[in-house]
């Protein structure tokens, strides 16, 4: 009998908490994660992480809501290798090694750093490698900061993409802006990206010079965030009326054209 | 000062429960909805609902979590407006009548009988007129069996697109069956699907018979619930390996070419 291969959703206010936390506090676990996944979560004794650090983070605050069955030192948190840029690995990652413990029975978990893991996150080629391997894997309900700005955006919910990141250089971030208004206006499909937090603004300005001013355009900023906040509108009324994007939260951009 | 509209996720489980409950029991709310989310839905006087019974089905369950801060029959529950099919209305639906409670100052909660509303769901519209009126929108962390199906399935979670039902006319499905095959090819971009539950092995046989044998298809099936799978597998091994797909729960369809 093997193990389950949990796919564990994180909090969505990675990177943003040490900037807010004087002011706001922490927020409970329970704001965002359903017990149930709390309650599994406490129960694992191994874990594949994005960031061990982070991971162990994580099962603290699991900790605060479930006791964990046991000492954090005891529970086994193995990184996910990272991803090899420019020059191929000289030999493919050796994932199986990493879901030795549920081959042995045991049940584990796979946790990124925010959100639910293999979504706009790495772990994809871990979970396709449990399925070679015949492994039960479940992934659990949480906060996925890419479906709760699709809902909050108005725009289209019955057909949209998720695109990543828009290059950053200026004429392939426009001609990719063209692009995809204009796949949005033929499929009526609503496209969803993200930015790295400190290119927010850049972003937003890109969108509104390159967009026709009737293509819709939402941004949800600090999704679950007590400052957190959704606006959707045309770009001719973005221009009339801008808004400042905070440069060190994570922000959502859907259009539709 | 107006008040916040909350899109409020509901359970995976509708039109599954009255099938397995007998067996299996229903699922606790807290198994999949944060207790952030059952709090703010245990306060709220006033409802926009796609269907009123499921909402009120939904708010007994709330009520065992959290009470209900007013008997549920003091709470206002007004259906969405449903989509005339064929025919135009004779006049648009007046949805900034449905948000009357919020523009007076109270907050009001959108909910649709199964996952995130406005996504595969109805309530788009609501939310848009909601940003129009300027009124807060604020998106609840829950289950979504989209994100859930793409995370279990180990296929490209940093590209991905969700196109909704197939044509149900044979030639027309496979000729969009190709044409979403040769689209995952050339833009690596994970596909998603969903069907209506009594058509869930005619899709699956449809995909099999169309596609290239190394694309890779993933099936998500009762997702949350204790009867739950995820399988990701090439076509040629779901020939080798068939499954049995159930007629009465709903499954989630991925390919990535």
């Amino acid at each position: 009998m093997t193990g389950t291969v949990y796919l564990m959703p994180n909090t969505l206010d990675f990177g943003v908490v040490t900037a807010h936390a004087a002011t706001e506090g922490l927020p409970d676990l329970q704001q965002v994660l359903p017990l149930g996944a709390i309650r599994i979560a406490a129960r694992l004794p191994c874990w594949v992480a994005e960031n061990a650090k982070t991971a162990r983070a994580f099962l603290k605050r699991v900790h605060e809501v479930v006791p964990l069955s046991q000492p954090l030192q005891a529970i086994t948190i193995v990184e996910l290798p990272r991803p090899h840029k420019g020059a191929a690995p000289s030999q493919p990652p050796r994932l199986d090694a990493l879901l030795a413990p549920a081959l042995a029975g045991q049940d584990m978990g796979l946790i990124c750093e925010a959100g639910l893991p293999a979504v706009a996150d790495p772990g994809a080629a871990l979970v396709q490698a449990a399925h070679a391997l015949k492994l039960r894997v479940e992934a659990l309900s949480g906060p996925s900061s890419l479906m709760l700005a699709l809902a909050a955006s108005g725009l289209n919910g019955q057909s949209f993409a998720f695109v990543g990141y828009l290059p950053i250089e200026a004429a392939a971030r426009v001609a990719r802006i063209q692009a995809l208004e204009s796949l949005s206006r033929r499929a009526q499909q609503t496209q969803l990206m993200i930015e790295t937090p400190y290119r927010n603004t850049a972003l937003r300005d890109a969108l509104l010079s390159t967009l026709n001013g009737n293509t819709r355009l939402a941004i949800s900023c600090g999704l679950t965030l007590d400052t957190g906040w959704s606006r959707s509108d045309t770009v001719t009324d973005w221009k009339a009326r801008p808004e400042a994007l905070p440069n060190d939260t994570p922000a959502v951009f859907s259009l539709l054209a």
